[in-house]
């Protein structure tokens, strides 16, 4: 894409309010637009890396079976008193609305409905009328989907938001030992997604407290000071423990170990058991192999690709701007044309293009020292500079935008390089 | 996908509270789940259908320029409160919620947010930072998003839905000129958009009411009996006309045509010039060559994916079930195998899996009768029968959903022939 066309640019400050570093870089590369606190627009660039977020996490959860569906914000109060969480005392962060408030006609007014701050109890209900049979299990569903949180505070930028995009699956086994393998192959999906968006390095499964229906659940944790968790690590086996779990007990879950690191994290994904309570409460239920009936057995892994990108800025970002990983980066290349090249420019643009190359083409009328800062704003892995200088080479400067690394390329093996 | 994994299934009956044929038929063929009134859950073969729609729309919007973008659900009433559509009694169909309504901490309590019903106001408000130039115009931005309606009756279906994903665009120019330019460009789109989802022999260009800033607007109405429209069309031109238009002109409004025929229709896109109504309320100004302060000029595009594809069922199905278009059914093919062919019904299924064809391989240990009734109802639009019968000629049977037309193809020519 050519930046002069982009809408967006780049400013030197992020509004007054905006203390989280994430929307703080955002905002200034005009990734996100703060509309209200806890609220956030994804504009061209930040949307383009959302995207590519979910598409990881979409690939991984159909490797492991899952089947895509989108289900709605809009949530019938009657569900939620079923397993009660429905009550504010119970809930306190719904967000709830009113069916025809202004319909005075129907007799319908008042009616409550809420927004769904997460999508157990409608799922759990829907497909009672898929399930039957033992035959008809295991499967899982998931979706991307805007959740709706009423949080008190919202202070995080997009690691925590007050509407965010989530992907919650949502599984369905048979038995604890069918729920057990699916949980295990989730978890390794989990892995997967942290390490190919460019957390694996920070990110760390996490024994937590497991409920009613088991131990252990499982949070992925990524280090950095901008959490608002606190974890245990032990550098024996690599496994961290959270808070709740290290006050009942102070050594390591997996080895025992005594000597735990301390610190501060922000959960990037959890994975739950959550046992037969949905599934009793909505009357999930089946006939097993000797006929008799049983409810299914639950779990829900959850991802905010939102949250992940707003982390991946805490972790990755410097003091020029933001450093995208070349998976999640909205164009793996940021091509930046200075002083009179023009057409060479634009030629090599369309080379690029013709490659398949995924290239952000700073054409802009304007002086070196704003498109260099622009760029390291931005934060394109690469950055292929071309300029009268380098054209005396018949050369591009190529520039890693992690390391800073730069070297002369000749025009001719640019391709090769990228 | 083998339809032994696929979790959900058909039915006999719909709910006896959904009246709309395209409702009915999609629920019982699995493709969505009504959760209320007026809000349905897409399945895993109805978002499969969903999202090829909007992969169309998205072509068409990325091919005028269009910049996608991703605004927010939650509103602030004081933005609304500008241009004067937040009083119920001047809209409607708001769904409103507030923030905090559970936290009686920080004072917040109450504060009142809307759930967009269409987003003019946040994105004129957004784009006040980004405009300032005439050289910043034109440029246009869309999203898909989810819209909520607080609609008094919802007995529509999906064609008219009180949650509902939208494509919205909106232009910016700097004058009526510029304006009229990307109108007919995104009015060219829009019939293309028609066109590729299979809408486009019943769709037609019809004249509308232009509001304060110009004559005519434009809608795009499909004919059915399911709609809540009427139009007259002009035999001579194809163009139609609105029932507000013949109420105030009763002839044509292209070539004067005197002989309109009436039909009933349903809206399934709008484009509208807003001139400046939103620019100046919401301030979005830009200098122009002579260093004037002017307003920006706009307009807005709207389709929404779910009405286009619950118009697609009313117009296409028949009494059998569904019928897709190729371009946006679930699968291009429907796979079944009949009697135990097992194993050859499996190579077959991998066979079109290498050759990328998208194929849904019934593989349900069934009678014959249920798969063929299933195939019909879930209208792909190739089904591939595979049977003892048919291998002895090693051949399968080929049917036609929309044209009930079937031949026997020999295996070896069965990929040239899809």
């Amino acid at each position: 894409m050519r930046q002069s066309q982009l809408f967006t640019k780049t400013r030197k400050e992020a509004p007054k309010d905006e203390v989280a570093k994430n929307a703080q870089l955002l905002i200034r590369a005009g990734y996100i637009h703060k509309e209200m606190a806890g609220v956030y627009a994804y504009l061209p660039l930040g949307l383009r890396t959302l995207n590519k977020i979910v598409g990881i996490i979409r690939e991984e959860m159909n490797a492991i079976g899952g089947q895509e569906i989108f289900m709605s914000s809009l949530q019938r109060k009657e569900l939620w008193e079923v397993t009660d969480r429905w009550d504010d005392a119970k809930v306190d962060n719904w967000f709830k609305t009113n069916l025809n408030a202004t319909a005075e006609a129907d007799g319908k007014r008042g009616k409550e409905l809420g927004l769904g701050f997460t999508h157990e109890e409608p799922i759990t209900n829907m497909l009672e009328q898929f399930v039957s049979s033992y035959k008809d299990l295991p499967f899982s569903v998931y979706q991307f989907q805007t959740k709706f949180r009423n949080e008190l505070r919202a202070k995080s930028g997009i690691m925590r938001a007050r509407e965010f995009l989530m992907k919650d699956l949502y599984s369905f086994s048979k038995d604890d030992a069918s729920h057990e393998d699916f949980y295990e192959k989730a978890k390794q999906a989990y892995i997967k997604i942290f390490e190919r968006v460019g957390l694996g390095e920070q990110t760390y499964v996490t024994y937590a407290s497991g409920g009613s229906f088991s131990e252990f659940s499982h949070e992925f944790q990524t280090i950095t000071d901008a959490g608002e968790d606190t974890i245990y690590l032990c550098p024996d086996c690599r496994l961290a423990i959270n808070k709740e779990i290290i006050e009942k007990q102070s050594v390591c879950v997996g080895c025992g170990g005594k000597e735990l690191d301390e610190h501060t994290a922000v959960e990037v994904g959890n994975i739950f058991s959550l046992g037969t309570r949905f599934s009793e409460a909505l009357n999930l239920m089946y006939v097993d192999e000797h006929n008799k009936k049983k409810p299914a057995v639950m779990g829900s892994y959850g991802i905010g690709p939102g949250r992940v990108m707003g982390t991946i800025v805490e972790v990755l970002a410097d003091e020029k701007g933001l450093v995208w990983p070349k998976s999640i980066a909205p164009f793996a290349v940021h091509l930046v044309s200075l002083g009179n090249v023009g057409e060479t420019a634009s030629q090599l643009y369309q080379s690029l293009l013709d490659g398949n190359v995924e290239v952000l083409f700073d054409d802009r009328d304007a002086s070196a020292g704003v498109k260099l800062a622009d760029s390291e704003l931005l934060g394109m892995p690469t950055r292929v500079v071309i300029s009268p200088k380098t054209l005396e080479r018949q050369s591009v400067e190529v520039t890693d935008r992690a390391t800073g690394e730069t070297e002369l390329v000749p025009l001719t093996g640019l391709m090769a390089r990228l």
